[in-house]
């Protein structure tokens, strides 16, 4: 066992050091995360600072886990010490009052929107792993989902925070303020950076009103043009009521409402293209009258095709499942699973070239296409008969080849860890990129923080 | 005439660059500014990046200079060379489809406003200076102004941005989708840092939807708990619609409602608060049954003393005339002006506490109070009858020593610059302005950068 390892269980309490066979052995991590030298679980933030400067000291890489729910291999940590912060995982305050709410950063994501909610409050970030995902993984990769359209991603829903630095250094920046321009916005930094500049070990959240009102729709739409235009009319028509606009491409509709998948059609199969739609308002009894009114108009001018109205918090979370139940997607095993996003008029194009691509290559292929339209995020996720490296390399190139000529990038919402490393170089330019390494030399001088993650330091 | 300005003249176009006496003479700035060296005037990007380059040599300061229209100080130029944008104020590009705009930074506020609205857009920015303030100012302060509470500060508001950075690199980050995750979002850095990390050339900025309803109403509420109250309340009637709320203590309501202003009361003197509330929604005819019903429940239960409902697009346009009227505390001058941020729910003995120390020392004092309560920032001008600097230290100990006691911010949204520096370590902890002097050093490591801006680099 290494020196390191002997000294971090000496400095940490009993069993916060796991050694990494047995880590792996009882099934730490719930995907493949590499085989980490140890898994540490500090229970505080100082020994998250002792545990970093020992590392720091030692040159030792560590790789931050949150709930080990990320697509990326963004906690992939070969060889590194792995630093859970699942233990860290308490609501440490509610102010109902200034709607704000501090946790640590291993607190669960369905945890906060529950406790917000016990307090007639919201915290709006939705995703389908809410039940697994801590707050401190939402945060270091500016998670987006299902309401971003409305509330915007995480990084709109964070005040403030308390960041270790490489060297051990707590960085406390806990602001409840929602405007305070004293000084650089530092937690800025830190959102969205992969664990590559800091360890976030606690936050303070904004909370919302919680809505009073949830409306929902399921509209069929045959013409792709007829999506945007029936965005921005509802937009306009809810007056900043529409929280969802979630675009499914026929073959992914087709696939989470027929057996073996639970869920049956709200409306038939054979249209283009079938959009679940969600409106979070204020008055029960006038949202609903708005709700299909604004929906009728659009039927009258013929942009949506059909639509099937929820009646109930049932019928909503049963339109709700469908979107969730991606892992239908299995079924066309093995898969790659893409997170992109590009110009809402370019995606009819770019997905018929993707397809086209992948068609040409491999006859047989299957493609699920859905996503944010809202956002112009798009989840694309092929299957082509073949998991090996070469089929994905070659995938890669044309799900992202046809995306790098429309400007769009290859994360959208998911990060670049390691497994999109290779593609940063299509979404961003070799300034921008350059710029990112000045960054992480100035924070992580020893490159210790989660390295190799988004791009090689040299 | 310095080598270097000798050396710039010869670099840019005739009439770019202007000797700092002359540009004093011919009042190239709207606020005391210092004495420039030079007063340059690019026109374009590369003729940025070529300046720098040149100081960067040289070892000289630059102040990055937009409309000139801050209030701290921020663009105080003694001895370095004044980086005017104001000739790089082109709107580049529209794309009404995708709602964005791109701009050059010198473009003015105002312009930027009445381009998105004729294409049926919107740009949500809203502040006094809109006539003259830049979008480069607007980022580099990032501004807040009079939407914040349903659009967010300029922050939510940006794209993509092509900054210089202080070796003259041109870092073009011109992103266009509302959601990407491709590596560490480098923008972020920039706005609201005041020209001290790098000059911003160009923006693009996210539009929305031109809402198709205003309403506004003039509330009178007699106790401070019921605001708190009245702001979820209609947060929550006007479902996503409330755009301001903007709260006038009774003695600044009496000043812009009383010759010599303009203004006449809308409602009654006499309450100890004035609301201006503002919903913008897509529905006229039902948005303003909406807001009166919603109103109207807040005046039977007690909360709301009085109201005035605005009737017309002219009754709403002298409510905001009203509480744009700030020029009439000119009345009480010599004044000093503050921009703080705090809890709601301590605003009150905030402002008591502050009272009752100018009171102390200046019996005579003057203090109006106004702000944009929904977003936790009040702006405070005492008028003590001097103006001279030992009275400006003992109004700033006043007013800050009661902001620190209660967490808040010495700036909410105009920024530090130079005249708040020294009471940055009130609302910044020692660790936090550690890691901005690490990043300062970062970017610019011969602090060329608006130096001694925010905070002394050593």
């Amino acid at each position: 066992m290494s020196d390191l390892v002997t000294r971090l269980k000496a400095l940490l309490a009993d069993g916060a050091v796991i050694d990494g066979e047995e880590a792996v052995r009882i099934g730490l991590a719930r995907r493949p995360l590499g085989a980490p030298l140890a898994v540490v679980r500090p229970g505080s933030t100082a020994e998250v600072a002792s545990v970093l400067r020992l590392c720091h000291e030692a040159g030792q890489a560590i790789a931050p886990w949150g709930g080990c729910t990320g697509l990326v291999e963004g906690a992939r940590a070969d060889g590194m010490i792995a630093l859970s912060l699942q233990r860290m995982n308490r609501i440490e305050q509610i102010d109902a009052p200034g709607a704000t709410m501090t946790v640590e950063a291993g607190c669960i994501l369905q945890t906060v929107c529950e406790a917000a909610e016990g307090q007639g409050l919201f915290f709006p970030l939705d995703l389908g792993a809410r039940g697994s995902a801590t707050i401190g993984g939402n945060i270091s990769t500016n998670a987006g989902g299902n309401r971003v359209l409305r509330y915007g991603m995480m990084r709109e829903l964070v005040l403030g925070l308390e960041v270790v630095l490489a060297d051990g250094t707590v960085m406390s920046s806990l602001n409840h303020l929602i405007k305070n321009n004293a000084g650089y916005d530092l937690k800025q930094m830190f959102i969205g950076s992969e664990g590559t500049l800091g360890v976030v070990t606690r936050a303070v959240l904004r909370l919302r009103p919680k809505p009073s009102s949830q409306n929902m729709a399921l509209l069929a739409v045959d013409e792709y043009p007829h999506l945007p235009k029936i965005l921005r009319n509802l937009e306009r028509g809810f007056g900043g009521t529409l929280s969802a606009f979630e675009v499914m491409w026929q073959d992914f509709y087709k696939l989470v409402t027929s057996p073996p998948a639970k869920g049956r059609p709200p409306v038939p199969h054979g249209h283009a293209y079938y959009v679940l739609i969600e409106a979070l308002g204020g008055d029960t009894a006038e949202d609903d009258a708005r709700f299909e009114r604004v929906l009728a108009t659009e039927l009258e001018n013929g942009e949506i095709a059909d639509a099937a109205i929820a009646k109930s918090k049932g019928e909503c979370e049963r339109l709700w499942a469908l979107r969730d139940d991606v892992l239908q997607v299995g079924q066309n095993a093995p898969i790659f699973t893409f997170d992109v996003s590009l110009g809402i008029v370019e995606m009819e194009s770019y997905v018929c070239e993707v397809r086209d691509g992948l068609k040409a290559r491999w006859p047989a292929m299957s493609l699920m296409v859905f996503g944010h339209l809202g956002d112009g995020n798009l989840h694309l996720i092929p299957g082509v008969g073949d998991g090996g490296s070469k089929a994905r390399h070659d995938v890669e190139e044309i799900v992202y080849g046809a995306l790098r000529k429309r400007g769009g990038s290859v994360s959208a919402e998911h990060g670049i860890g390691l497994e999109k490393r290779d593609y940063l170089s299509y979404s961003r330019n070799a300034d921008e990129i350059a710029l990112m390494r000045t960054l992480k030399k100035a924070f992580d001088p020893r490159n210790i923080l989660n390295p190799g993650k988004i791009f090689a330091v040299n």
